[in-house]
């Protein structure tokens, strides 16, 4: 294979072309609004904690936002998945599916359950899980016994599948749906990424039986660390407000813990900071919008390489843009990173796929070439919402 | 049994003698420093998130405010217990010693390291675990196999045992360290509710393997949501920085999880209150000794009901002002809870017993009369800092 030797200083080039001559971290919150006005209310009232205005104010306003009828917001996006997985039922022993190409928390959640992760394929063109490979896998490799999935393999339950809309782009959710009914899978929606991002107009997070969302300081909107679950389903948002504050019942001065709660609410100072964000989160998908636009220009006459643009029929906001190399070639990608980053713009490979991690490599898994390939190929380069305006 | 009819309006009398003639909640947050400044910092220079100068420093403040060597800021106690009973080797199928007359957090914990709670008595002094019955309770019902400590009904190991310091006072440390030495039984210290507490002029929290601070909004000093893991022991201070940091490991633009690992890394958004906040906290130790003056005055002259003082060769923050009824009497209990509360003066009975609760009533546990007792005559009353200063 011939390296396009040119090819890192010609990204470099497109991307000083649309940031300017500036160092650009992966990406930064940005603070436009009344997050200090909501930040000194807290202060100023006293209430900072678990308890105060600010926490039902953000999940009011997410779910008005996602348009999602419940929002529970905790205290960060592990949390949220690991309290989903727990309301849809994943049990000790249990399995579920989740791309071996996302962030490690997915897998830790999973574990936490006591059940197994088990690694799917993605897709190129969205990141997400490949529908199509999975489904001939599942047809394989699993059976349905008193409505149940049952892998052949283990024994064990497929109980619950995690899609991630990755780096903000919605996965192929109509086939993961079809996927779910097929062969009896509950789906809880990763939208850890995915933040104003939807699919045929519906916000990502909103599809599965529950979504998840997160607010850590590298995402589209933060609360310093924070994350929320998203239902439509009214019992299963109780369920997940009781079990997230430690199960407590209060009747009068007495209270007592009816189950083994978890200590996950998002604290009000928090869901401060987290109210500000949301109310410029319009404001920031059009920068994250507009970014793209311009990276887009710069990159077009390119070879080699390609921005990802969103897919069809979906909205993405841009979270983390994203070059795909068109070439598994790991000294060259190698070679992009270093000029990059050595130059102030911080760029970042793909995860290291979870299927090839330490704690998880006994796992089940199928065949996980595209995964794979993406992980050598992928690159993404600086994203901030401000980035848009500096120039 | 005669009921001292007039004791509840004594009670409520002598609290409105020392707070004045106002609402006062159980316990409310101070902010007399420089909370805002250090607030309004995080949002200056954008790091509000998991990385950030005010979480080193809060870390480093805390060790040298407590004499811990090291402090690992985590998101709330209850996570900082959790990894203090992993990386005490608490496994699943392994038993926990625990009071009864505790905080659901602990039990919890327990649990989420598969292993069972076995509640142990407590005693009237400093409402601390029993160490004499319980030596007596070991010896008759644990057998030394290989160096472990085996609870001969059940099989399993008794791995660890948390004391907790209630309401801030200390318990016998000196007692627990021997039975510590004398069963193989590893102690992880609870001082979430005893920041600034002493013990022998050593702070508590640092006797144990590790100790753990809770920073909820109810406790002496608050960072929102938070808490912290003491140790003397630099491996185990930096496995808990990395268990709880998702074990990442980090190698230039790459980065790996070499194990199962824990989002609950405090936010520095959090620790920014955290370092204001640990800035006043002798001067909240003076207040708070200042208001147990006052109460002990006023309630001095009063029969059948005392303030519970620090423990000999104790210096406690008197986080709660507790009151002890002489005699078990719930109407009574319940008499006075209903007057202070109704006229604005929030008081509380004790925890409900873990062992009673519906999760944990089948784990093991020793006769816990002393608990029971205790738990009926127990009222903590308004204890905030500021209290002692508004008359």
């Amino acid at each position: 294979m011939q390296m396009p030797i040119d090819l890192p200083n010609q990204i470099l080039s497109a991307i000083r072309f649309v940031v300017g001559d500036v160092k650009a971290p992966l990406h930064e919150p940005v603070f436009w609004g009344n997050e200090w006005k909501y930040l000194k209310e807290c202060l100023d009232t006293t209430y900072v904690s678990s308890i105060g205005n600010f926490v039902t104010k953000f999940e009011s306003d997410l779910a008005t936002f996602t348009g999602a009828k419940y929002a529970v917001a905790v205290v960060n996006g592990t949390a949220a998945l690991h309290i989903a997985l727990k309301l849809a039922g994943v049990q000790p022993t249990d399995e579920v599916l989740t791309p071996s190409l996302t962030f490690v928390a997915t897998a830790n959640a999973i574990i936490y359950c006591g059940a197994s992760p088990h690694f799917v394929d993605s897709e190129e063109h969205s990141l997400g899980i490949d529908v199509g490979k999975l489904r001939l896998y599942l047809k394989e490799n699993t059976e349905q016994v008193s409505g149940y999935c049952l892998n052949k393999l283990t024994g064990k339950i497929v109980r619950a599948i995690i899609p991630m809309h990755t780096f903000g782009h919605p996965g192929d959710i109509d086939g993961l749906i079809q996927i779910s009914n097929e062969f009896n899978i509950t789906i809880v929606e990763d939208a850890a990424e995915s933040i104003g991002s939807k699919y045929n107009n519906r916000h990502t997070g909103t599809f599965g039986l529950m979504g998840t969302l997160s607010f850590n300081g590298n995402k589209t909107i933060t609360t310093g660390g924070g994350g929320a679950i998203l239902t439509n389903d009214k019992d299963l948002a109780l369920r997940a407000r009781h079990i997230t504050t430690t199960a407590k019942v209060s009747n009068g001065w007495e209270f007592i813990h009816d189950e083994v709660g978890y200590n996950y609410r998002m604290p009000n100072l928090n869901a401060a900071l987290g109210c500000a964000q949301l109310e410029s989160l319009p404001a920031k998908l059009q920068a994250k919008r507009d970014l793209y636009n311009k990276y887009s220009s710069a990159f077009a006459r390119l070879d080699k390489v390609k921005l990802l643009n969103e897919p069809k029929n979906c909205s993405s906001n841009f979270w983390l843009q994203t070059l795909l190399l068109e070439d598994e070639n790991l000294p060259l990608r190698d070679s992009i990173l270093e000029l990059t980053n050595g130059a102030g713009i911080m760029t970042r490979p793909a995860w290291n796929l979870l299927h090839e991690l330490r704690p998880f490599r006994t796992f089940p898994r199928m065949n996980l070439s595209t995964a794979k390939s993406l992980s050598t190929r992928l690159i993404n380069i600086p994203s901030s919402s401000n980035l848009a305006l500096k120039t």
